[in-house]
């Protein structure tokens, strides 16, 4: 049987597989740094120049950000799948936290047995991109051809909040045309159990900014008398959150709704628990809503993070300023039917009511998006949960993602598509950390997951 | 009579000696920074090139930081005065807010008829050391000989917290020994208005650093569940006041006195308005203690300000991370018989309280000081008060400065030493901002002041 052949020849092709992975990881494609543009258009163009070598045909589209690389290899009569990843990565700082650097991939032995590949982008989301590309690349070498048509759908802003991708999306509608939507950047349930992400989280990212006196003041001449937007700053902070860690925000929850009993017996039979989330980073208690399960905070209940703070003196030593503004960037994770536009607007109106009279408040809008949720009983779902059954032998989870990933509402707006959510990272995969990694049973289960989940849709 | 000759001789002087400030400035001896170290000590060089060159016995002294210049020019049967100051200065960050470069001084008409030096230590505290400094030199020039005797103590540490002064000090007790000490590290009351200082806040200053999970997090994972750092520090931070702009640390206020009725009135007749003191930097409103007059704020009330915060993503776009931590650093301005030790270790109690059960703060301790109050009525303050109306035409200010001069506390413990504390700073210098400058006329008359301070205090 030629399913059992291209495993096969994904096993075999491991090395090989894992040099193209390095050298993609090599390019620091860094998308919210202006000053890495050209290295994000390299990788671009090395994409193209791979899926080309498939047979795929490929085009770099421009955009007003960072290109978009589209492939496309179709089948007649089998149904026609968009698969969508991103080539762009996270900035590396702190920089000097990286135990070896970022953009030189290398493998590690991390436990006893256990192998990956380090390197930032190895996990998100070029690691994750190539378990897709390698096991279509099996196909082609071992039976020349795809069990269904393929068009590969990367772009290299996801980082920078996918800011040109739905406009683009609008605008090659026709050519984006397909059955089934398939999105490999979520994780694994833990890492011998696979997961299908059936709810997303949306999101709300905001800069803000706090300006009092016209310039930096000396605190010994100023202080007492002179507005402080570090403490104006502290205060909005402060504020968001109630004791009992709900957002006071008002009209914030509109569109949240508690889980089905269902889901939320199918959620406890996990059983995960405050140890084995938050005892690996060093916690122990969750700061979530009073009242609800662990679970539930990270993925069905709505969230605000400040992700950066920064004003005033920030060096070596005492220096007694007062600075003129301070800044903090707030993320807000969104579930249910909750409106971002809306929630932005209640975010400033909230704001603002804390500004004193004298001072002044900017807000910069980074991104937004709703949350979405696909159906788990759905052909195509149904069809990838066997095939994830059949490659690591046990039933993959159901899970909702903490994170969000905008594109798939876009898939669902623009051209009315459900997407399959597979991805095989881990918790300790530090995305968007220092010594970011992926681990190698991820790679190369992931990549021979999907060559399984590409037989199984042929027949959907 | 030989002042009025001294003085004639520091009019024609001003251009020489104002190369002679410039060539100071030029140095960047920056105290908080290793990197500027050789600067710092390159500085203390040029200053004993000079005092030698004056006829003072000059040594530089290293100390655990940046050396101490001390010079003696003693003189039998008159009073002997300890003169302090201090050659570095303040980071120069952010230095593209400067309009010239902050280390090459040059002179520029701010106002019509008001002509400024500009560069950092123009002011604070480069160009008040020489006021002191071009007034012996015109005395030694044209009369061969100073009024009174005269040690020169100039510090390398000042805007670093004087770290190794008060054991200096104590170590060069003998050598040090004086009548009077004279301080120029202070301002003006306004541009027409001398002042003499006769009390000084203390300092408590501290940087916190809250720690919480042992690395980084990805919000979209961990947000709703992981302590955020950034969050504790800014509840901490909006705790420290309460709404009517009281510091809420138990103890806070304990040494610290209502002004006497008389002062008080003395201060209301200076009619010093918000609109007056805030307006130039574009704020209307004091945020000082509900119920207490401005000038209480600025002169005689504690304070607390956050003088820098930074935690999580500070660059350009939305990064999605929770910090491992979150920094700030505190200062408080300190009065009366306020007690820094007690103090700090009242903070440090109101900030553990507040840090989660799992997470971890670290205090970093930079520096404390107690607040000082001179006797207006002394003889030496006595002699420089009828120096400075002769000089200026109007009755001198007696002011509280809401700065901290730890010196003057030292000098008093340490020497048995009591201060006459006189200075020609304005409060649009810029002092520790960018583009810090001193006035042309503070620079002048500053000099001729000392002049006629000298000449008073050899009657003392």
């Amino acid at each position: 049987m030629s399913l059992n052949a291209v495993l096969a020849r994904i096993d075999t092709e491991m090395p090989a597989a894992l040099e193209r992975l390095f050298a993609l990881i090599r390019i620091p494609s860094i998308s919210t740094d202006s000053a890495y543009a050209k290295d994000v258009a390299a990788c671009a163009a090395a994409l193209k120049a791979d899926f080309d070598s498939l047979g795929f045909a490929t085009t770099i589209h421009p955009t007003a950000g960072h290109p978009v690389v589209v492939a496309h290899r179709p089948k007649a009569g089998a149904p026609h799948v968009l698969f969508y990843g991103h080539y762009d990565v996270q900035p590396v700082d702190p920089e000097n936290l990286w135990t070896s650097p970022p953009f030189a991939p290398s493998i590690k032995e991390i436990a006893p047995g256990r192998k990956a590949i380090l390197g930032r982008g190895s996990a998100d989301d070029k690691g994750q991109v190539m378990t897709f590309v390698e096991a279509c690349r099996a196909f082609l070498a071992e039976t020349g051809d795809l069990p269904v048509g393929v068009t590969l759908l990367i772009e290299g802003e996801e980082e920078d909040g996918s800011k040109h991708l739905p406009a683009f999306v609008e605008a090659h509608k026709k050519e984006l045309k397909a059955d089934i939507g398939l999105v490999c950047d979520t994780g694994m349930w833990d890492a011998d159990t696979p997961a299908i992400t059936t709810s997303l989280r949306g999101m709300v990212y905001e800069e803000v900014v706090i300006r009092a006196a016209n310039r930096d003041l000396h605190s010994g001449l100023y202080g007492g008398a002179a507005q402080n937007p570090a403490h104006i700053l502290a205060r909005i902070i402060a504020s968001m959150h109630d004791r009992n860690g709900r957002i006071r925000i008002p009209g914030f929850y509109r569109g949240v709704k508690n889980p089905s009993a269902e889901q939320l017996a199918g959620w406890k039979a996990l059983g995960l628990t405050e140890q084995e989330f938050l005892g690996p980073i060093g916690l122990k208690t969750s700061v979530g809503e009073t009242g609800r399960e662990l679970i539930e905070h990270i993925q069905s209940r709505p969230t605000c993070d400040v992700n950066g703070i920064w004003g005033g003196y920030t060096g070596e030593g005492a220096k007694t300023v007062i600075a003129a503004e301070a800044r903090a960037k707030i993320s807000f994770r969104l579930v249910g039917s909750q409106d971002p536009a809306a929630i932005k607007q209640a975010f400033r109106a909230y704001v603002k009511k804390q500004v004193p009279a004298d001072c002044s408040v900017e807000f910069i809008d980074m991104k937004g998006s709703r949350a979405v949720a696909l159906a788990y009983d759905s052909p195509a779902i149904t069809a990838a949960r066997q095939a994830l059954k059949a490659e690591w032998g046990v039933e993959p989870a159901a899970v909702g993602s903490g994170g969000s990933i905008p594109i798939v509402g876009d898939f669902k707006r623009i051209l009315g598509l459900d997407s399959v959510l597979v991805g095989f990272g881990l918790e300790d995969d530090r995305v968007h950390s220092p010594n970011e990694k992926y681990d190698l049973k991820s790679f190369h289960k992931g990549t021979r997951s999907w060559a399984r989940i590409l037989a199984a849709l042929a027949k959907v």
